[in-house]
């Protein structure tokens, strides 16, 4: 099967892109001797999860129980839950854990760490740090720390931060610097933890920026990043992926004709509606326009419309296309996990016109 | 099965508002005398389908090909495909239209409208006419509404156009003239077929706020429009749809607690990315905090910030709540077509906590 074979909008994955990018984050924490627990939120496979796993041990991350569920049924028992826990979820990890996984649990709430102890198959659990996100997490120094702890009992594994407030950063060295307040703090929470006689394996930090960019991982056990395995725009943006590193684009058909513009079959639903680019220098609106080949021969064609199945986009006019209606285009997306996610499968290349593969991908909750 | 017993995130419809909507719409047009085919692109389902078409002849709008073979396989025949179809998809209608399917599709190009004369199995196609969106469509003065007609031949079912820049208006009387323009538009361009001596059986217009608002629909003979049956906050600010009216939330679980806010198991993923009130006189955020009766018990608590799968509830300080982890509420979207569109199913209550049924969605392409 050809790419221009393909029902559109679809998913295309450039697999030489993908491996390229394994091995980037693969070299990045090998410096540092540190494994990789690939959070498969993004790619949401397992065929991209095999790949990821090459020379790491072998756990992951997920961000649904959806995905805890299908991993787990593919032979991978070692996942880790990144999304805090709530006690009416318990059961389903439990039973879960009863038929061959080993799901780890996240949480950062004195009460729910009770409803942990008190149950009868509890978890393994990391306490959730925040070191700078001010999402989710109690702070390095917080004396609910300690509390949560205790409150765990022997179900204590460990500590994680996740760095989310990576991506508000625009260079290089921010990066290297809001990493180095990530394993510090998360180095720090399990430090009073082991002063207060605990045992705590994990130390878990990560996001794709300061996976690529730590300047020291030093009492970090193991790093988690996702967007790194596919880029989009937004990781261009922020100077962490280059933008010819982007594995997965959305495959479209030419709806439409306007002057100097053309009406495409992706929009809100194969784009995702997702607008991150908006904060940074470059507003590519719902995605950059590549030919079929996957290649920037229209320049500056971004989607400027996207309205549930139609997408505008907006030509350059220093580069002229005269396409038809049926012709078919690619665009690099803004979010990739966003934009992924309406999809349910990809078809793979090898970054030429042939479909090598199909990979499901496991959506929902 | 109770609202409390269910999993998060998941999706909420009520019945009885559905209901209602429906109601409401089906007397709107009752006035005119004129038909609904209701467009389906927002429920995708076939339980919603059937309450839809109650007293309608029995036609449906889709916008994916999915939708398509997927509402054909429960026993409704007549189907607009309402986005304009490229020849490489002619051969999957003409497969659904062998297996008992009557899809009707779109066209605004020339070569495309010779491509479906050229086929072996060719639908039957209406003509895209633009009165006033600027997104599709020729405009029902335009030489080559004549000229399409020509090439489609015996293939032409009619005209049909979409005013979406209704959602522009922002009053009752600006979407009463977006309908006329949309009405006076789409009948023109029927009448220059006739007069040019062509049999011109369908006048199709609509979208949600022009089919409710139109002071006259003579000589159109369907009306279509989807969002009604839901309604959202984006429709409620528009003026077209009571905010208590919204049809379908979504349940959502708190995961963590910090001093004014709450952090819930919906994210971008479960709500979706869409920012459409920012338009409007009430930015909602990515949505409204509901309790889990689905009523506005917590004031204006607004979703302020969605990461894939965290939301981040702003709590509304004139309404102080103390959940705990685990608690139950529920999100009014500001766009429900792009909200439910990452959800496989509706869980369906008749407004109190029992769910009645469940009701798969057709999701993808």
């Amino acid at each position: 099967m050809k790419l221009t074979d393909l029902p559109t909008p679809s998913l295309v994955l450039d697999r030489g892109i993908l491996l390229h990018n394994l091995a980037t984050m693969a070299r990045a924490l090998a410096r540092h001797g540190v494994p990789l627990r690939p959070h498969m939120k993004t790619a949401k496979s397992i065929d991209v999860a095999r790949l990821a796993l090459v020379g790491q041990p072998g756990g992951i991350t997920v961000s649904t129980l959806a995905e805890a569920e299908y991993f787990s049924s593919h032979g991978i028992a070692d996942i880790l839950y990144a999304v805090g826990i709530t006690p009416q979820k318990l059961d389903q990890v439990a039973k879960l854990n009863q038929s061959g996984a080993a799901i780890i649990v996240l949480t950062d709430d004195p009460d729910t760490a009770s409803a942990i102890a008190a149950h009868p198959a509890p978890p393994r659990t990391l306490i959730e740090v925040d070191t700078g996100e001010g999402r989710g997490g109690v702070g390095p120094h917080d004396a609910a720390l300690l509390d949560i702890a205790a409150r765990l009992g022997p179900n204590l594994a460990g500590v994680m931060t996740h760095a989310g407030h990576s991506y508000a950063g625009r260079s290089i060295a921010d990066m290297a610097r809001i990493a180095e307040a990530e394993r510090h703090g998360a180095v720090r929470a399990a430090e009073r933890l082991r002063e207060a006689g605990h045992t705590v394996p994990i130390v878990s930090m990560g996001s794709s920026p300061t996976a690529l960019h730590a300047a020291s991982l030093v009492g970090i056990t193991e790093v988690r990043a996702g967007v790194y395995m596919f880029g989009d725009l937004f990781q261009a943006e922020i100077g962490t992926h280059a933008i010819e590193d982007i594995a997965m684009t959305v495959l479209t058909s030419v709806i439409g004709r306007r002057p100097g513009k053309l009406l495409v079959d992706a929009g809100g639903m194969a784009l995702s509606k997702d607008r991150s680019t908006e904060a940074t220098t470059h507003d590519y609106g719902f995605g950059l326009t590549l030919d079929i080949a996957g290649k920037p021969t229209l320049g500056n064609a971004i989607v400027r419309k996207a309205y549930q199945e139609h997408g505008v986009i907006e030509l350059d006019p220093q580069y002229p296309v005269n396409l038809p209606v049926g012709a078919k285009l690619r665009i690099a997306p803004n979010h990739t996990c966003m934009t992924a996610a309406a999809h349910d499968r990809y078809y793979v290349t090898d970054g030429d016109d042939e479909v090598v593969a199909i990979w499901p991908r496991v959506n929902g909750w």
